[in-house]
């Protein structure tokens, strides 16, 4: 069951599960004053979905629905990708409903809503700011690095671009959260956010490799330490079009979620996308 | 005390630690029929260098002058960038005049040379087969990664590109072992060293971004992983243009042993690059 549909990023991450195989419920908790259903068209099938307003912004009553499709569905994961205002209810609905969830949400009151879900007995989730799951590894490993190999490049010069699409005014979190582990591993304790060359003009993304098509979704970094005498470089580039690999992210934490629950693992309830990593042997 | 020159990488790192200040003693072992002195010219000093017959390759003789080198100079660290058939010789040598030492010249029995070497009672060393210290560090991080998160990357295919001189027949052993890592994250069973580009080509070298002036030596490696959709793409990149990176390398490897005896560390005589690098913090 995937909730925040038709948002774009419930939608993709809909139609990956559809492509999977996996079972979508036809029913969707969505915002107030949304259409009234949707079809979810996969590689080769397509599911009609009922848009029903969420537990979130609902009452009792639709709390009775999720009940009705848990006791229906006894091995319902819901995905979460609505609004950061609903998140805190959702999860409260979510737990009080004893469903197993992913929230792949993100602005909400992260805080709450873990602390809420680490005290869960009947439901487990996975809860994470970032889906991209190959993205969580490089960043996780960065922070290895930096912990195990502090000042391995020093005077090691660092520069950083990002590109996004144009409606994204702020710096990349990403680029934030990979250059405190390069200046760890630099010691360039000058390098300061505004450093990180951000590229918002088409013609800038396009010359920086961003294919056209994907100039409205994008998310591309690159990362680069040279030594001081410019005899060696090093570079690392993570580029991504489009919401795909979020979806399939969130995908794989479904698959997670379930294969723990059928382990018979509930003695933890939380979990993030680390998590989800470090199970990936099991596939 | 650097052993091997007038070979490039010898010379190379004495430049380095005459740059970095470190006492280089005015004489060093090196083959037979080789000249009988060299200059060595760091960026504000140079250093004339008495050439010897080598303990690899010398008699009793030989052994006695390096015995009084070490008397006059207690701090003494040896680096090593002779011939793999007089490394063995030399550790022997080493060990018994209780020179601290430092081994770059690769090739040699590595397995005889470093039991040895474990055994010694006063004399500790490093003994390492790659000393481009980042590149060790690059290499660790990805072993890492791949037994932390093994599969995170299935679906994504790899890619590799490498350059050297033109004179390098073999693949790049660096780029075999990262190979090993890169398709445990991406479970590509069937990647064979075979599907590694070797670009031994000047006009290919080129447009790979090798600088003109570093085509006759040069390590470029480029690896990247696609997702099946390809809206997603990791590409890493280490390029080395001389021998710098190794020699600076070297000098940190001789900073350590003076650091580790100087901490009273001798329970333990053999050190690779890892542990330089772990212990970096202490710059």
């Amino acid at each position: 069951m995937v909730n925040g549909m038709p948002g774009p990023m419930a939608l993709e991450t809909a139609k990956a599960c559809v492509d999977r195989g996996y079972k979508l419920i036809p029913w969707g908790f969505t915002g107030p004053n949304m259409i009234k259903d949707i079809d979810v068209t996969g590689a080769s099938k397509t599911v009609k979905v009922q848009l029903v307003k969420g537990p979130g912004v609902g009452g009792p009553e639709v709390i009775d629905l999720l009940r009705k499709i848990k006791n229906e569905n006894p091995n319902l994961v819901v995905i979460d990708y609505t609004h950061p205002s609903a998140t805190l209810n959702n999860v409260k609905a979510y737990v009080s409903c004893e469903c197993d969830f992913v929230m792949g949400t993100t602005g909400g009151d992260l805080v709450q809503m873990t602390d809420i879900q680490s005290k869960a007995k009947n439901s487990i989730a996975v809860i994470a700011p970032n889906m991209a799951k190959q993205i969580v590894a490089v960043q996780a490993t960065l922070q290895h690095m930096a912990s195990r190999f502090p000042n391995s490049f020093v005077d090691y010069k660092l520069s950083v671009r990002e590109s996004h699409q144009s409606t994204k005014a702020d710096t990349s979190g990403t680029a934030k959260a990979i250059v405190s582990h390069l200046t760890t591993l630099n010691g360039e304790r000058s390098f300061t956010l505004e450093d990180i060359e951000m590229i918002r003009d088409e013609k800038g993304q396009l010359a920086f490799g961003v294919p056209s098509e994907a100039l409205r979704g994008h998310a591309f970094h690159t990362y680069r330490l040279v030594s001081s005498d410019g005899s060696v470089a090093f570079e690392l580039q993570h580029n991504v079009c489009g919401r795909r690999v979020y979806a399939e992210g969130t995908a794989d934490a479904v698959a997670f979620v379930d294969e723990m629950r059928r382990r018979g693992g509930r003695t933890k309830s939380l979990f993030n996308m680390i998590d989800v990593l470090e199970a990936g042997a099991m596939n």
